[in-house]
C-alpha cells in the first residue's frame, strides 16, 4: 500500500492509500467513526463503519487524541469534508494510545498564553500554529530565492563578536574559554560591510540577539534577520532591493501556502497588493502626516509604534520612510550631502499597522568622518580597527538594510504577537522549552 | 554606458561597459598598463594604452593594489586572458586612492596565517578565499534547495537552551536577563523532534556551539549545522536522505562554481564520483578493515580522525558506516531490535581522508526506555521533561541526522583547515575581527 502525506491524498482519489499521523479528533455516531487524522501536511477526515471493518472499528473505537496511528483506506472526494477528501478506513494500527488517565495536555478548548508557552512543543502541533511555522518556512525560502537570483551571494556573520555594534546596553555577554568574554551579535551589518568589499554584493541570514527588557508584542531576545549589503550601491538601490524582496515573499506565500493563510483566516486580499513600487516619503512629509492625525510629534523626533502604525495605515501596501534625521540615526549612516542634518537611510512599515520590518540605507565610506562619527558617539574605537579598514583600503560608496523576519513573518499571518511566528521563542523571562 | 558584473561580461563582448570594482593588481610595460580588475564576481586583465588614452593612463599610472576604481572600456574576447576576455579602458574613475605610504596590508606574496586571520576582513579578498566563500554559499543554497523539494519544512531550533543536549562540558554559559543563565545550543536535534511531531518531516539549519579546547584542523567553536528530522522514519531513509543530500551538493557546486573550483585547483574528477549510491559498512566491518590496515583498534572503540582518515580512503565516494556500539553513542540513540548492543545510528565519512560529515539515525521512541538511558547518564531530567512528553503524547519512531556544513565545504574545497571556509572563524583564542 502506498504511504502518502495528507497533502498529496488527492493524486489517489478513489484508490487505497496508507496515512501515517496522529487522531488530531475523534466523533462517534452510532456505528459510525468520524476520526480526524493529522500527519503535518495537513488533515483528513476519515469514516469508519463497524459493519464493513469491524476490526478497525474496534481499534479505533475510544481512540484518544494525539494517539500516534497508521491507518489504511480509499481515498474518496467529497465537497464536504475539509480538504476535499475522505479516507474510508480499512486497516488502523494504533503505534501508541495516549491512556485516558493521562491525556494529551492541550484538549480542543481555549487554554491561556503562559500554559501554550509552556506547552510549545505541543503547542505547534495545532492548525494554526502548525499553518504560522509552514508560512514562516515559505517566507525564508522565498527571501533566500529572491536574494540568490538577484546575484547576492550568502556571507554568514559571525554570532561570537568581540564589541558591541551599536552601543553596549542591549547586549549578551558569553563566558567563552579561559575567562575571556564574547558578545552575541546584534546584527551582522559590520560584518557584511567587509564581505561586501570581497564580493560586490551579499547578505547574511541567521540569528541575532537583544538583552532588552521589552515586553512588547513586538519583541523577542533572539530573532532572525535577513541583511544584504552591496558595494557602489546608494539608498535608492536598497529600496528598490526592499521592495522586490518583500513583494516576492509575501507573493511566494500567497501562492503556495493558501491553505495554511485559510486556516487562519487571513485576509489575503490585503497581501495580493503588496507589489512594487512602494510608496516613499521623506521624513518631513511623514511628520506632516503625522501632526494632522493629531500626533504629537515635531521634527527631529523618532517614531515609536504609535506612529508607525499612523503612518502604515495610510496605504494598501509597505511605506518607505527616507532621509531621517542624522542625529537619530546610527553612527555608520552616511549624511545627505543635500542636506547634512538628514541621513540617507529608510524604514519600511508593514501595512495595516504592523510597524518597521526593515531599516538601513547607505553607509560612510569616508574615513575621517566614520572616526569622527565614533568618537563622538564615545564607542570604543580599538574595536572598530577592522572595520575601519574597509575605508582605509579601497573605500566606495555602499548601502544595505536589515529585514527582521519574525515582523514579517507576523505581518503577514496577521497574529498579534511575535512570538507566534518562531518555532520555540525566546522572551524575557522564556527560555523553556 | 552599462554597469555590468565581471563574470557576465562575455555577454557583452565587443561592447563599451564600465566596471565598478578595485585594482587587483597592475604591471607597466612602456606605454602601456596592464591592470587587473576585480568586483566580487570575478577577475578580468584591463589594457590602457597612453597614446590612444592618455587621461586613463594618467588616472590608472602608479595606482596602487586594492584601490576602488570605476573603468569604463570596450570587451574583447581573448583566449590568453584569464576569464577569456580583456577591456580596452577608455576612462578611469578612481574612487579611492590607497596612499603609497600606507599600501594594502596583504601584498601579493605569502603571509603568515596569524597574519591572514588578523586581517580576515581583508584576506577574503584574495581570489583563494572569495572562491571558498561562494562555493560555501552555493553549497547552502544546494542544501535548502534538496530538503525544501524533498518535502522537508525549515524549523529554526533555538540558540538560547536552558540546558545541555549532551553533557555540560563543552557549553558556553551566558548572562541572561536578570541573573539568569542560559547556554548556548549544540545541536537543534532535541527541537527538531518536537517538530517533527507537529510537521512531519523537518530541518533546522543554523549555527551550534562547542566550547571544545581542541585545536585541531576540523574544529570551530562557532559552526553551522544542518539537522533534517521525520517521524515515521527509520535509520535506513536517513542514509537515503543523507546520500541524496550530499551528492546533490556536490554535483551543484561541480555544475555551478567550476570556476571557483579550478581558481582553487581541485580536482573535480574525484568530486563528479560523489553520487549515490555510498557505500555501507557495518561497524564490525569497519573494525576489521582498521585492523587489516594495522591500526590498532577493537570491538568497542569509538573512531579519532586517524580511523576515518584509513576507512574514508577506502571508497571513491563518502562511505557510511552504521551500528556502532550502544556503548560509545549518545543516550537517544535506538538499539537494534536484533542485537540491542548495537545503536541504529550512522556516520557518514567524507572521500580522500575528509572524516565524519554526518552523523545521525533513529531515536529511542519508548518513554520508558529513554527515561532509563538519562537517569543511567546522570542528565539533569528535570530538563527533559519537554522531550520525554514527545514519547509521552503520539510517540512515534523518528530518525535524523546533523550534516556540519563548514566540513563538508572544506572538503568539496580541498582545503587542509575548516576555517577558510566560513566567513570570520572562531576558535579558542580567536573572536577579531
Amino acid at each position: 500500500m502506498p504511504v502518502v502525506s495528507i497533502e498529496k491524498v488527492g493524486e489517489h482519489d478513489g484508490k487505497e492509500v496508507t496515512i501515517r499521523g496522529w487522531l488530531y479528533n475523534q466523533r462517534e455516531s452510532g456505528k459510525l467513526l468520524f476520526p480526524i487524522f493529522r500527519d503535518g501536511t495537513g488533515i483528513i477526515q476519515g469514516v469508519v463503519s463497524q459493519k464493513e471493518n469491524p476490526e478497525a472499528f474496534a481499534q479505533m473505537q475510544g481512540m484518544t487524541q494525539e494517539s500516534s496511528v497508521m491507518v489504511t483506506g480509499t481515498v474518496r472526494a467529497d465537497q464536504r469534508a475539509p480538504g476535499g477528501y475522505e479516507l474510508h478506513v480499512t486497516q488502523a494500527v494504533i503505534v501508541q494510545k495516549i491512556p485516558e488517565s493521562e491525556p494529551y495536555p492541550i484538549q480542543l478548548k481555549e487554554h491561556g498564553v503562559d500554559f501554550l508557552l509552556d506547552n510549545r512543543h505541543l503547542w505547534m502541533r495545532s492548525p494554526r500554529q502548525a499553518s504560522i511555522l509552514r508560512i514562516r518556512a515559505e517566507a525564508i525560502r522565498a527571501a533566500r530565492e529572491y536574494m540568490d537570483g538577484q546575484g547576492y551571494i550568502l556571507t554568514d556573520s559571525p554570532i561570537f563578536t568581540p564589541a558591541a555594534c551599536e552601543g553596549t546596553t542591549t547586549l549578551f555577554e558569553v563566558s567563552y574559554i579561559d575567562d575571556q568574554k564574547a558578545y552575541l551579535t546584534q546584527s551582522g551589518q559590520l560584518y557584511v560591510e567587509a564581505t561586501a568589499a570581497a564580493l560586490g554584493k551579499v547578505y547574511c541570514f541567521g540569528p541575532t540577539f537583544r538583552a532588552e527588557k521589552s515586553k512588547t508584542r513586538r519583541h523577542l531576545t533572539e530573532f532572525w534577520m535577513l541583511e544584504p549589503e552591496a558595494a557602489y550601491a546608494h539608498l535608492e538601490d536598497m529600496m528598490v532591493l526592499g521592495e522586490g524582496l518583500v513583494s516576492h515573499v509575501v507573493q511566494s506565500v500567497v501562492k503556495n501556502r493558501a491553505r495554511e493563510l485559510e486556516t487562519l483566516k487571513r485576509d489575503v486580499k490585503k497581501l495580493e497588493t503588496v507589489k512594487p513600487p512602494f510608496p516613499r516619503i521623506q521624513y518631513d512629509e511623514a511628520i506632516k502626516i503625522l501632526q494632522k492625525s493629531g500626533k504629537e510629534v515635531k521634527w527631529g523626533d523618532d517614531f515609536g509604534g504609535d506612529e508607525e502604525t499612523v503612518l502604515s495605515s495610510q496605504f494598501d501596501r509597505p511605506v518607505m520612510v527616507h532621509r531621517y534625521p542624522t542625529a537619530i540615526k546610527a553612527f555608520y549612516m552616511e549624511p545627505d550631502p543635500k542636506r547634512p542634518e538628514l541621513a540617507l537611510g529608510f524604514d519600511m512599515l508593514a501595512s495595516e499597522g504592523y510597524g518597521e520590518i526593515i531599516g538601513g540605507g547607505e553607509r560612510m565610506s569616508s574615513y575621517e568622518n566614520l572616526v569622527k562619527r565614533i568618537r563622538e558617539q564615545g564607542l570604543p574605537e580599538e574595536a572598530f580597527q577592522w572595520y575601519l579598514d574597509l575605508r582605509r583600503y579601497g573605500s566606495v560608496p555602499h548601502a544595505g538594510f536589515g529585514l527582521g523576519l519574525e515582523r514579517t513573518v507576523a505581518w503577514i499571518c496577521g497574529t498579534e504577537h511575535i512570538r507566534e511566528v518562531i518555532p520555540f521563542p525566546r522572551m524575557i523571562y522564556r527560555m523553556y522549552p
